[in-house]
This record gives structure tokens, sequence and C-alpha cells, in this order.
């Protein structure tokens, strides 16, 4: 143990030991990568530290590299601070959490607000001028910058645990069973540096979401308290706001899906969040994928106005219940005007799935 | 068959025939109550009756028998409209699809609208002047009326069915099987006029819902086209806005439990609908019942501010799903602090009720 006020060192013995050391956000070495203006964001200081710095330098030019949740997120709040924003993702769409035809509506609007997307462009290296950022060059071009947000991602920082011997499972996180238990006697861990179980592919995975964080703090909490806990495993469910729009996403996408060898169908809808004749009914688009022949459910993502978001809490429920698309249909899910259409638009999306399987 | 424009009748054969009668407002049949000025709500013409009139007469005292969601709903339109409005309910509290626990945040909300609730006091008679209505009579008080809405609720129309000898069942609504076929051959019923099966009681019942009678209009429809579905069943389902409120409630409720013999426990919790720190983060309380010792979800309800009313539809799909509130803690909900606290809700509600198994 290292006494961080005054550097001391001692060893400190324990009865029961819990690993939460969570995760480092990704910084690609390259040239000019400790320039002064780049930042990542993983935990609160991280994010003080950025808003210390928009307020000090008043930055006009952001890039972010990356379009996940954190990047897309930080694009919102950099473009309310007045500052033009700039997005760099590898991929061919932003928000790989959901499937492409989803992602390009939340593209849409992020560009509508004057985000500038480059899509397919990986980052190669930054400027630099004095030692600060002055630029990010990509393959395809050069993109003036006063401010860079690194958003590619985290990995779990388990260098602690793989010194100590305890075994890591999938992209370096340590492997723990439902009670959350690592390979090591008396050794505990949770949170965003362990495996997690899939329960809709069955197989581990690494999501580091602050939700799941929390459910394991209490399993573990739970066990060494002396009671009995478990937790399940993860799906992925995750919502975010953009702009004006919600996105939710759980359980698995097509990518996913085809990578497991499944085959599905897909059905998506484009509904109203309220009565077709309420003065703020906003639209709201709902996709499933389901599985081939069985129907059963794999995955589902929303795009929509406010309001839309939570509907994913519906799927995931029904997705950690493993009915099929068929048996959604006549889910007994609410209606009134203010809340809703008749059809609630997770049911007319599972509608459209079941008759294409 | 008869021509509603000329009188004319006929018969018309059929091969499969559809009964829709939907239910009727329940209008007790009391001194007055022929009076101009009285109106039910049942369909599209009632509603357009009493919004003709209110234009037209300009009312300014409106009573309104029946403190259900018909009743409450209608209070909240009247007092927009600038009226000073009463509401006699014969139960200790309004809203009795609810708990009165829970029902009696809606009421404190009601009244500080400056709607007068009259509890525990039974409607009695009309008074009248020259055929119009003048006042209301319960067994307490005489209250000045210039236009009264009855909202004690609806029967199922089975006149017709009655007369055909099609069996009828739990408050004369007609019986159906899953596909919703009458015991008559050939002939099918969907919607008000039917009983429907609930799926946690697993009893018969009979729910008046626009929700259930457009998936089970979906349902004959498929089957008379030559496809095949079932509609298996209702689990009451329903939400309300209530001024600045929202209701929900799914499955069953404290006196039904207890009418069914079972024994249960429940857990109430006041969370928030977004992040503590998110700007317009309002109060939600969620209260579950389960099963005593099995665990088994049996209901629960909503109460809250803007973002509430649709988070039920997470716990009628863990209804749905037969999970325990145990299995409900680890549920996958979405989290971002501009939809959710980092544990849902109804999460921390399963914990609190689980906690008390």
């Amino acid at each position: 143990v290292i006494n961080l006020n005054n550097g001391e060192q001692r060893w400190e013995s324990y009865d029961q030991l819990v690993i939460a050391t969570g995760a480092l956000p990704i910084r690609p070495d390259v040239p000019g990568s400790d320039a002064a203006g780049i930042y990542a964001l993983s935990n609160l200081e991280s994010g003080i530290a950025v808003k210390e710095d928009v307020d000090r330098k008043k930055p006009q030019q952001a890039v972010i590299v990356g379009g996940g949740y954190i990047g897309i997120e930080m694009a919102e709040a950099l473009v309310d601070r007045g500052m033009d924003v700039s997005v760099i993702e590898m991929a061919p769409e932003i928000m790989g959490t959901l499937d492409p035809d989803m992602a390009a509506l939340l593209a849409k609007t992020v560009e509508r607000h004057g985000v500038h997307l480059y899509r397919e462009e990986s980052f190669e290296k930054i400027e630099t001028d004095n030692g600060a950022v002055r630029a990010v060059v990509t393959n395809k071009r050069t993109i003036p910058a006063d401010i860079v947000i690194m958003a590619i991602g985290v990995r779990p920082d388990t260098e602690l645990a793989r010194e100590a011997e305890i075994p890591l499972g999938f992209k370096d996180a340590i492997i723990v069973n439902d009670r959350l238990q690592t390979k090591v006697a008396n050794v505990w861990a949770a949170g965003d540096c362990v495996q997690s179980f899939h329960l809709v592919s069955r197989k581990p995975t690494y999501i580091a979401l602050g939700t799941v964080a929390n459910r394991q703090g209490r399993v573990i909490g739970a066990n060494i308290g002396g009671d009995y806990a478990v937790f399940p495993g993860v799906m992925g469910t995750a919502i975010c706001k953009i702009f004006d729009l919600e996105m939710g996403r759980t359980g698995l996408q097509e990518k996913e899906i085809r990578d497991l060898g499944l085959e599905f169908v897909s059905g998506t809808i484009t509904s109203l969040t309220q009565a077709e004749y309420y003065p703020d009914a906003g639209k709201i688009t709902v996709k499933l994928l389901a599985e081939r022949k069985t129907g059963r459910l794999l995955g589902g993502q929303i795009v929509g106005e406010r309001g839309s978001a939570k509907r994913i809490d519906t799927i995931a429920v029904a997705l950690h219940a493993g009915v099929t698309v068929e048996e959604m249909i006549n889910l007994d899910l609410s209606y009134a005007p203010p809340h809703s259409p008749v059809w609630d638009p997770v049911a007319t999306a599972a509608r459209k799935t079941a008759s294409m399987i």
C-alpha cells in the first residue's frame, strides 16, 4: 500500500481482498501524444480537468478521436460551449454498439448540430507547437485543434492482478465466477476490471459500464458480509442522449450475431413516443433482432426523440426472460395518449420482426 | 342488421362473425339521472358531446362521480378549462387500481390543483331545475353542479350475445378461448365485451382497456384470415397522466392478492427519474409486490413525475416472465444521467422487496 499523501509504503494484510481497479482509457502511442491539451475521460478528475482547460483557455477548435458514447457525448458538450467540433471515427459509422442503419440516424443529428464527422479515417498523429497540440492528422487530412479528446475506448486496469498471478481472460480482464470470486482464494473483483458473462451469446465478454460495476459491488458486499449473492451476467444494455435524440441498445447486434454463426431476421419500425394527436409526439425507431426459425429475441436498438431511450428496458427484460418476438407482440405493455401510442413501438417492432421469421 | 340512416332492417348471413360490441358506462338509475348536463364517457362521440356543452354553456361547477382513470382525467381537463371541480368517490381513496398508499400520492396532487375530493361518500341523486342538473347529492352533502360526469366504470355490452345464447362469464362478459372464439361455432369476440384470462392470478377477469382490444383485434383478424394467433391474457397494465404526475400499475394489487388467499411482501422506494445532479430530476415512487417465501413478482405500481409512467413496462415484462424480485435486482436495465439514476428505480424497489422475503 502506498500512501499517496507522503509516499510511504507498507504491507497491509487482508482476510478478503476486493480488486476494483477499473479501466484505463486507451491512449495510442503516436507522435505528439504527450502534448498539452490532449485529454482522455475515465473518471471524475479527468472530466474536471477538461472543464477547467475549456474555462481557462477557451479553445475554439476541438477534435475528438473516437465516435462512441464518450466521443459523441463530448461532442455535444463542446458544441454547447460554442466550439467547432470534429469527430474522427475509424469505422464506417459512429456509435459502433448500434447497427450502422440505426447509428446513421444519430449521425445525421450530430452533423445537423454542426459537428464534422470524419468516418473511415484513422488517427495517425498529433502536430504540436511549443509542446501544445496544434492539429490532428488522419490518413486523409490535417484538422487544426486547440484541444483533443481521446475517446477510443478503455481496457481493464489489471496490472496489479497480473503481477499477483490472478488469472485474466477476455481482453485481459480478471476472470471471476458468479459470486465474483477470482481464481485466487479470498480475492474478489468487480467493475471495469473484470470479465463478464454475456447472457445472450453465453460467452465471456468485456463491457465497461457503471451499471454493471454498481450491481457487482452489491454482490461482493453481500458475499463478504456473509450473505449469498450472484451476478448472473450482462447484456450490454446502454442508453445515451445525443443532442435532441436518445439511443438505447441491448443484447447482440448484427455483427455479433454473425460472429456467433447464428442466422437472424430483423424488423425495424418507426412510430411515435405518444399518441399521434398529442402535441409533443416525437419519432421513435425500434429495431429488433431475432433468431431465424426459432424467433428467439437476440437484441434490440432504439433511436428516437424525448422519451425513447428508457424503452430499451422493456426489450432488455424480454431478452433476459428468453421470449420469442411472437410472444412479445402480446406483452401487456402500457398505453395512455400522453405516454405512448396504443400499440407500444416495441410491440409494433415485434410484429414486424415476427412476420419475417 | 339495422341501417341507422333509414331504419331499414334485414338479415345478413355470415361465414365468420365477430362481436365487438364493447362496453357501456354504468349509469345508476337514481332520481334526476336523466337530466340535461349529465354525461358519461365511453366513446369519441360522448367525449365530443361534453366538449361542445362546455364550449357552449360555459359551466362553472363540475361534479364527477367516480375517481378512477376517467374521473381523474376529466377532473384535470375541466380544471384546465377553469372550472370548479369536485370528485365523489365511494372508496376510501381515489384510483382504486392502485393500493391506497400509492393512490394517496396522486390524491395530494389532485387536491393541490384545486379539485375537491369527497372520499367515502356515496352518490345518491341529482337535483334538477327545469330538467337540467342543478346539484349532486351524496350521503353527506349537496354539491352545486352545472355539469355532471358519470365515471363509475363500464360493463360489457353483451345484450346481443346473451340473446344469441352465447355463453357469458365473469361480469357477463363473453367467454372466449385463447384464439378468441366464443363457445358458438364461427363466432368470435374481442375488446371490452369479452372476459380475459389474468396471467398472474390465472383466473378470469374483466379489464376494459384499448390496448387489450387492439391486440385482440389483430388475433381475430389473423385467425379469420387463415393464419394462427393466440391472445394469452392480460395483467391489467395501465398508465395515466394526472396533472404533473404520472402513474402506472400492472399485475395484482394488495386486495387482489389477499382475495386469492396468497401472502405477500411489498417494498416501496422513492428515487429519481434522472441522475440526482441533472437539472430536471423528478421524484418517482415504485412499489413492488412479491409472494412470501418464493419471491415471485405479483405486481407493481409507480407514481412519479415526468418520465415515470412507461417504466411500468419493465415490471410488466418481468411479471410476464415470472421472475422473482431477487432476479430483478440484476436485470440489465439501462443508465445514463439524463434518463435514470445508475440504479434504476425498479431495481432499487426489487432490492427493497427482496430484502423482505
